[in-house]
């Protein structure tokens, strides 16, 4: 079975090999995949963001382990989720807002029973010692019902994950949720959105105002604009990123995560133009 | 079967993670070894340098993955290329110029069958949508020529990879093509370019001049010289490096990528010198 | 079988992927696990603690492949020890120090027969050449034994590791090994000697001093404190760590690696005292 690893350990330290460790040493005939360990430290809203962009490249039943986890080894519960035929191992502080609001919830489970964790169990590394042994048992085939009792998809914690909203004049305000390493600022707004605002048209239609620049209507492609200009586009998540063609937007704009940025129904847009 | 993957993602994204997903929905036993997503972003030179120096230590039949596309969305061509009995999946953008140079052609096919794609194809992410899918059919097993029409070795684009020349002063002028971490610096000239010029007792005769010093003839490991010397010699790639014995040649010559090499036949060399 | 990989090699380059092809092209079933590449170069203390905190999580025979060499290429020797039902290939230049201090030695093997080596072995990569190959061949079942002649546990080299010592004041005098990317420090004080040197409630009684700071007793976990404040706990490596509740110790305390760090009986604690 697939397990995939999402956390904040970053490669550097030993903490994602010994996980993988002690999988293997529990299911040998697991197959592990980092999804990444460079989530910013304890960064629960970035992590939310990341798994609900990966987990559905995976096969159904792919055990994802979340280890994002700045209250460990304090009262806070660990979570088994299945939800769209994924299961979901996290610690229930938000992570998995977006996969409830936007997954078909199957069911839930605390993670309880002390048979399937490690003994001791340390105060500061329950991905050791607890989400690895319980992914590498779900791998196995235990049941998830086993690992504690059920819980509903309302009692698991939601965070506020900041998602863009119609604001009073009519302009969708969302914001810089991350910056990947060509400079591609990837933004909070789903593509779907705008379209609900704006029309199945909105591509052609609507303007973007970030950084003290506006950008005129959503490209398909890098190579839409010039050399050096700046674009929009529907990214490799369904959001818009805001690029430069063979450039880097961070730079051109010069901004950081967290940005706002406003989508909104450009004044006057002629018939010929022909940007989509 | 073993598929790898070179990209210039890096590793704080997704991106990987979500390659490895899709390859692996398709085709569960596939072996998938990172050979680096650390690839300089959109630096198709130095992909086209490290697939070369990487593939061969790879089974027989291994399906390279390159995605270093800075054309992704445009019209550029995918290549499913067969060489010395390793397949190569990578735009058409010239990552493929040394295979093509130094490795046997076996013959090669351009990937348009949407059957072997996910549906739909994004606009900014083939590594995902068209390269992940056709190395995990390939790895089940589907025939290349499945995927489309057979192109010729010369019809494969290929870029000037700035390859060493000897000059009319009679020297071989390469340059810097890479820095490790170590500060070791590796140069576009192969050991064996260097015999060809000057014989096969080159490493004792010539001489190699960079950043302002000149080292005299090859060493062959770095104990050879005095601890915090500067040597150079045939490094694991089989290109000439220039290193500091426990030290960084970065640092102690103050050069980076690109600064160019020099190697010369030494006006003078007594026969007792034992440098080699 | 299930092979790991320590090495200061970093992930930009080819060199951990070339190695996992050279494993895979000899034993094609081995489970390559990465316990690190981001040793600093060169840092054979550093590997030393890293192996010692992590091997014990893999399963019982894996064959642990470091490769932090600075003396590769000279006449130094590779050991293949077997030590508490694990097998640990290395250079013999301290880096096995503590496996063979804290774990029952079993037997001990010089990696020599040139069988189990690619050919030819380069002077610099030996990672490539001896140690991925050594490593397939055991996992596919070659008997150590194999590989060359036996050494004693005391052939082996050991290095100074620079372990705590309980100085003329009476206190507990180490030193911090390593700083995470959340900014604790990693100390090379274990536990266990805390509790031989002040008693087994020492975690109650014993202040911590540090760039001079002192911290008063340990604390189970990071919230034991107000946010912000700093803290001692026993970490996952089962040394002592200094922390500060959802900040970074490192810029708390504005220290780094290698910085003295001193555990002392503290001179009055009241008996309701509830730190612990």
């Amino acid at each position: 079975m697939c397990v995939t690893l999402l956390t904040d350990f970053g490669l550097a330290g030993e903490y994602a090999g010994v996980m993988k460790g002690v999988i293997l040493t529990i299911a040998p005939d697991a197959v592990i995949v980092d999804i990444s360990h460079g989530i910013g430290p304890q960064n629960v809203v970035q992590a939310a963001h990341m798994i609900r962009a990966s987990y559905g490249w995976f096969p159904e039943g792919t055990i994802h382990t979340i280890v994002v986890d700045p209250g460990v080894g304090t009262g806070r519960n660990i979570i088994a989720a299945v939800c769209g035929g994924h299961i979901f191992l996290a610690p229930d502080n938000g992570v998995l807002t977006l996969i409830l609001d936007e997954i078909p919830f199957e069911r839930a489970f605390l993670v309880k029973n002390r048979r399937y964790a490690l003994k001791p169990v340390s105060r500061t590394f329950h991905g050791r010692d607890i989400f690895a042994p319980a992914a590498a048992h779900l791998s196995n085939g235990v049941n998830i019902e086993d690992f504690g009792p059920s819980v509903g998809r309302s009692d698991i914690r939601r965070i506020d994950m900041e998602l863009p909203v119609l604001d009073s004049n009519g302009e969708l305000a969302g914001k810089v949720i991350s910056v990947d390493r060509f400079g591609n600022l990837i933004t909070s707004i789903p593509e779907g959105m705008v379209k609900r605002c704006f029309g199945e048209e909105a591509g052609k239609t609507v303007g973007v105002r970030i950084g003290g620049g506006t950008i005129q209507g959503f490209s398909e492609s890098y190579e839409d604009v010039d050399e050096g200009a700046p674009l929009a586009l529907a990214g490799s998540r369904g959001n818009i990123e805001i690029s430069v063609n063979m450039g880097d937007a961070r730079k051109f704009f010069n901004i950081e995560e967290g940005e706002p940025v406003y989508i909104f129904q450009a004044a006057s847009v002629s018939c010929d133009d022909e940007i989509y």
